[in-house]
């Protein structure tokens, strides 16, 4: 009894790493759509985000039942709590991802990216991706070696975005369309690395029992 | 014992009562600054947004102590769960409203919103604040009855983003700065919209035991 309750808990870490997976597939594929034109992997996205939200609520139910069942306390109910959180955090990334497809879509036959900001993009699209991976390991592992890694991956985005936005205010000559699109494109871009942040402090909050939202908090108000 | 677990209930829905009456107080606030370039109204806005954080920690942290002591099952159980999904839709629908005021501010002394724009930015704020007091409304009396009427304000900011958005798409006469703020703006409005309808979703969850994501999964992707 004991021992299939410890392993529930371990598929609960091993469905997150599942949906963090999936989430870098749509965020990798999309971003290829999106620099290659390519419509056909932009759909493929776009119809495969309802698999991930699936996969959320599947373990959103798992984690109920075992609560209802188990009744855990400390460790075991943190990770718990953490799960739903952390479910969230990765359905909401892999709509990103197809938010990015669904761009790349809109744009189509045109590239929604100005050649001026291919590298930019490209940039944020592996810093997103690489925070993502690493947080997967965090996840998985319970290592926080690799949580200043994604903090500095998360910074490094929120300066690239801001970074463009300054670069399309001024005389950038791009069309307003362009403007928009990229406008929201950054902005996707740096929600990814908030989100993998976030995933980071959460396995933080299980590892050291800090609060719950202490150092989350501070990620919000900056991301605009 | 049991009375008091009861009232320990009670007040997690007081709770997130009193976290949607403060979302409500930064939308309502933010959009003022917006549309009449307040930016002392802004600054506070900004400078309040860590107290929502706050009510965010010490709601979950009462959730957590509740799970933890009573080990509950069922309807209870269901609530808590929401509760902590509710909690984290109210702490961001605060988010959203310091964004719209950190757009104030970033504008200020010129508006944000150009004239042409005013009247569908004041709009998009009066639905998405609107379907924020409802959603209130139904975590505090389980009343499903107003649920539609939040859906169909969120549809009508739906729209109301995509018709702006065609807009500044064209020769809309707008400087690329304007474009890039009104992009961010009518979609953070959009946003809380969705948080709303997510938020009566998870009543309904409570009140027809279907299942945590069913109904919210179709919110997501449409958002762009």
């Amino acid at each position: 009894m004991r021992e299939a309750y410890q392993s529930d808990l371990q598929h609960v870490i091993d469905d997150l790493v599942d949906m963090a997976e999936m989430a870098g597939t749509a965020l990798k594929d999309a971003t290829t759509a999106l620099l290659e034109g390519d419509l056909a992997l932009a759909e493929r996205v776009i119809a495969a985000d309802p698999h991930l939200d699936e996969r959320q609520s599947e373990l959103d139910a798992k984690v109920v039942e075992l609560l209802a069942r188990q009744s855990p306390v400390a460790t075991d109910l943190r990770l718990l709590v953490a799960a739903l959180r952390m479910s969230s955090s990765l359905e909401r990334m892999g709509d990103l991802g197809a938010h990015i497809a669904l761009i790349a879509r809109r744009a189509h036959p045109a590239l929604a990216v100005p050649d001026s900001h291919r590298e930019q993009i490209a940039r944020m699209a592996e810093l997103a991706g690489a925070a993502l991976v690493e947080a997967a390991q965090v996840i998985a592992e319970r290592d926080l070696a690799l949580g200043a890694q994604v903090e500095k991956e998360d910074e490094e985005l929120d300066e690239l975005m801001l970074q463009i936005s300054r670069e399309m205010s001024g005389e950038s000559g791009l069309t307003n369309s362009q403007v928009v699109d990229m406008t929201l494109l950054i902005r996707f871009y740096e929600r990814l690395g908030d989100h993998a942040v976030s995933l980071v402090r959460r396995v933080g909050f299980l590892v050291t029992g800090d609060s719950l939202d202490t150092l989350s908090a501070s990620v919000d108000v900056q991301d605009i």
